[in-house]
């Protein structure tokens, strides 16, 4: 994903200073004129802005607080925009750092990212945002802007994983329930096709439908990852949330089944599993 | 719904006669150039196809098996189409009825069946299906076929429906913690507009975020109706559907909270009132 | 469950007159003192009162409203005691068929009814529950009165059976996840039975900690039929039933996995598998 | 529940020296032999063994290597025992300390710790196990060892917790259809009884029938505190708990209606809510 951003960021005009724990990929885009950096407080030297864009919770502690962290080494002044899939409670402390702080997930594989096509979340006070949006306009198709708090950005972004999440449990119980009846799925498929007109169920439903879980676009064990996420916001928020507690299960049942690096569509076998149905043969 | 698939029968060339329980209903589609029948059996005199568009299994029961019913009045040889949602039950039964039988359940409200803009799912033998293509031409704009057991196309139709619950509830759920966290429900329909780019996704959303459930353009007490439907194939078929279970519970708990006549996208409030959310000022 | 109850009946000192289906079954009882029937119509000559005792909604139909059924046969002033665990809807028919009724389910295994250690729960008019006193004395060890319409009684012997269902998710859950952190169930059970001091929770926690699914006392197509019939009351109540649901998956899963025959606690199967538990062995 | 505990330490003859954050609650101890301690670090100074009973984790972690913590003041060859109901992941942080480690938690109210009845879980080395086996003699009325390492007993103990979370729900929901029906709860809790015969489901039953819940005996916040540690070793052990999470959905439904001070029996009145029906008055 960050490479497609610096690169867009340089299309800008921008100067970008990149750091990446494996160097190789960091100098991969010296050729499109980008410095790179031998640590993230190296990185930070003089900028006004600092963008991250990692894995998880525990990615970001350490490039943020870690040895040779970016917190120390951000001039006064600079902010920092975190544009990872982390929790709100993270999202939280980063806010309390002394620095400024913008939170800005995205929605988007990593061909988004290269093409410009992210969507782009962001939240914190009006001012920062203000001064960032030529950073989101650089790196994305369209932004929204989800509060004057940080967290609400990734609230919004972790429930935008859940929608998707929640697709595809339906799928998985429709397709488990039409496979028993004598229906194939790419029947049922068309017609979701005709009725939502969406990319995302066209997409999805054909990989469903043919149970096509590799490689893996977004590893399972990173879905259980946000929809853990999800539902410590929703503790949070005193909110319950069935729905999210009922794919958390699936994934954690695709988990024991050996799946967790499946794609994370894969948890919907467990709607096949559980009605009865042997995988799909190739 | 039968008024519109009648007047593009007409349209298409079609001799059409028809019945409804409230006269003055089929007297409208004179000027169109429809006969009006008595009864359900004089309305089937000659034909070679009788096309049945009814509420529930109860409705459709009465029309085919009642008093004056379509039973013994369908000449030799023509066809029966139900285009109604429901009971994969009930359609096991139709077949049996010793006429030729096609199930071909519709996506779409009133206006698609206006615009001819309707999605047919039909199953049912070939030969039939062949037969009845110059129908699913005249009343929608595509046609999937299912199966060949008539039944298949009324599972297909339940399982559409829900996902369309599947998808309120996922609303229901993310705008209950959105809101408890302080965030507009609007910024996340907008970000699931970018998202999934659906005109579902747009219409229910904007329905659910302003909680504008009348006019009921589909009665709750058909929504859970549907389900439990879907849910009735689904232990026919020994497949299991949680997520359906969630939904019917939640139509339930809406049905006991008096919001049987709102639009079906109501029980969404089951979330926000777990949440502690009054309902939305207007 | 019915040749136990005849018998109580007998030793009480009461004329009892049998039918069964399987006409030896009801000979079996000619040595107590019973006399044999043909038919149902036969057996209700000139009683005061008929019990029946049947597996489901549709055996009790026959029996009633069937050829050479109850209906008609029955003495006006006589009183139809039903014990059988039917559905809430059918109980309300029953009592509208112009005789007087009383619905008694009782809660009990066949050796419970050979001992007249059954529970009865009985609901009907106060008039005819006294006067049916002296049969629920003769046939358990204790009667419950759960109101003066008699599906109430059905509704009470439903919510008993889902108790016990619940009881049985808790125990496949957590021998689930203690079974996967290396803890032998029957510690848990152990542990369980200071806690809860249960003769249900001892007897259930070993079967399922044994996974000794056979022979099947209660066999689990039938506690679907029960849970099936709980959740259709909770519907005509207007009251969702989240667990209750669950259950019914699991039970449908368990169905799926070809263990209708099985004892009803082999759900709990579901919960080990979904942990990617092997059966145990034995 | 300490006090009880260092009481039945004192009557069995040991050498009791206690700390309590609230130094007149341990001094409430002296009459009965104990010497106060005024840190952690103090108490543990000479002993053989240290006996912790804290709320959460945070208190254990604060008492364990908090500022005048157990960890380096605790002789060598002395083992501490925890009590407290913890995570299964602190138990395992607790066990790498380096000094012996036997995790010991309790079933029990606090009348239960003073009258020697609570139920001991234990896990740890078999040496350490044994070596303890005279704490536990003196505490409670049962000891049941659940494995050789320590988290082990955690995990039995939050499952038993789960067990008696589910039978409220259980009873949430009958109760909810039976109150919709016009049966009085307390019928239903008198056939349980006959049923069950378990004092849990005596007691509670009592209690949720009638909506008591005040003084609450378990803070609901606490129960959430619970379930939520079981759903996290669940995951841990990659074991779905679809149960636990229906629980923990209703929890924190109770958490968003105000009642996180009430008893933790006070979430069943989500199943009542949802099926819309009005708190008992009393």
């Amino acid at each position: 994903m960050g490479s497609g951003m610096a690169r867009n960021l340089l299309r800008a005009g921008h100067q970008v200073t990149v750091y990446n724990r494996s160097r190789a990929k960091a100098e991969a885009l010296v050729a499109d004129g980008a410095r790179v950096a031998a640590t993230p407080a190296d990185a930070v030297a003089g900028v006004e802005a600092v963008l991250t864009m990692l894995s998880d919770d525990g990615a970001v502690r350490q490039v943020v607080a870690g040895e040779h962290g970016i917190v120390g080494a951000l001039p006064s002044g600079a902010v920092h925009i975190s544009h990872s899939t982390i929790s709100t409670a993270l999202a939280r402390e980063l806010a309390e750092l002394g620095h400024a702080f913008v939170s800005a997930p995205v929605f988007g594989r990593p061909e988004a990212a290269e093409t410009k096509k992210l969507l782009v979340v962001a939240a914190g006070a009006a001012g920062e945002l203000t001064r960032c949006r030529a950073v989101f306009d650089a790196i994305g198709r369209q932004t929204v802007i989800a509060g004057d708090q940080p967290w609400q950005a990734n609230a919004v972004k972790l429930c935008g994983n859940f929608m998707i999440a929640s697709m595809l449990e339906s799928f998985g119980e429709a397709y488990a329930l039409l496979r028993k009846g004598g229906v194939d799925p790419h029947i049922f498929r068309e017609a979701m096709n005709g009725l939502f007109a969406s990319p995302v169920y066209a997409s999805y439903g054909t990989i469903v439908a043919e149970e096509r879980f590799q490689p893996a676009a977004f590893a399972l064990k990173l879905g259980l990852k946000d929809i853990r996420l999800v539902l410590a916001t929703a503790e949070e928020c005193a909110a319950p949330m069935p729905l999210a507690s009922l794919v958390r299960n699936n994934l954690i049942a695709a988990v024991a089944a050996g799946e967790a690096e499946l794609d994370w569509s894969a948890f919907t076998r467990v709607a096949a599993r559980n009605a009865g149905l042997p995988a799909t043969e190739r």
